[in-house]
């Protein structure tokens, strides 16, 4: 942050505001303090019978990589919502909404990851500009050296292994 | 926003970016899209033997109503190490934290709040800043009607509910 978006001015430096314990981009002009706070990313595992829906990243970063649709939450929508409109802009696909299965603090680039089940009726999906080729694929087809993100990986794993005992818990963990 | 943050520019003004589908501040001399994102709070249901610990709140909003020790999420931390500052910030107080009993999205205000439960080995807090009163309260004397939050009485509901049925489980809802 460079300038102040309520004044303009220029005179913007990271200090800790009276009453605070940690620098914040403050405007030495107008006073108005700029908090920066960590991002949701909600999305889904889609499942269709018994394989596991997923995405071939048309877009930067991971370009080519394969991953579970999600995205960032937007103002205004519920987490649940977030996570719907994702699987829809980036697989044209709908679910049935199932239990959170992964809640993913992502602190070195400030984010959390929630990812919840959810169950497909019918086969039904397409690509878009974000995802190139769209797969739906069983646990041993799984292309593990080719997952786009961490929380994906950790989080297809935590699927797996939830299906295998029979129950699906919530995973808390931290991706340091 | 008035100004552009990264050029100081006052040609910001609300339009859709290509490829987006969403209205952004856009700004015209720069190009910058700033976006704006929902806000986490994290908190603790934190409990001493059969009671809960509930803080009077010295500050605004609902100054002198009672909460439960929640606050923003700050960047580089988890989910669980926010919800323990805010705690330790409130009420001077810790706890071995448990399983996530809420997460409640408030699209209204743009935010998720996530409570965990927290078990305290000993009954130790203290007033601090933001709290000017704080109690260890049984279920039956909880101050239903003075309760600063929806999303605290929602997770109070609920931590009283699952101690009932004998099993902490997660509930995700929207407060509307």
């Amino acid at each position: 942050m460079k300038f102040c978006s309520a004044c303009g001015s220029g005179e913007v430096a990271l200090r800790i505001p009276d009453g605070d314990h940690r620098e914040r981009y403050v405007c030495a002009r107008c006073g108005t303090v700029h908090y920066k706070n960590p991002l949701i990313v909600c999305g889904i595992v889609p499942v269709y019978e018994d394989r596991v829906l997923l995405c071939r990243r048309g877009i930067e970063p991971r370009f080519g990589k394969w991953t579970l649709p999600a995205g960032f939450m937007e103002n205004g929508e519920a987490v649940e919502e977030g996570a719907q409109r994702e699987l829809h802009e980036e697989a044209k696909a709908t679910v049935t909404l199932g239990p959170l299965l992964t809640m993913l603090s992502v602190p070195y680039i400030s984010q959390v990851h929630v990812m919840f089940l959810g169950t497909m009726s019918e086969p039904v999906f397409a690509t878009t500009p974000e995802s190139t080729e769209i797969m739906l694929c069983d646990e041993a087809n799984v292309p593990w050296g080719e997952i786009a993100f961490r929380t994906v990986k950790t989080t297809l794993e935590h699927y797996f292994a939830c299906r295998r005992a029979g129950a699906y818990t919530l995973k808390c963990a931290t991706i340091a």
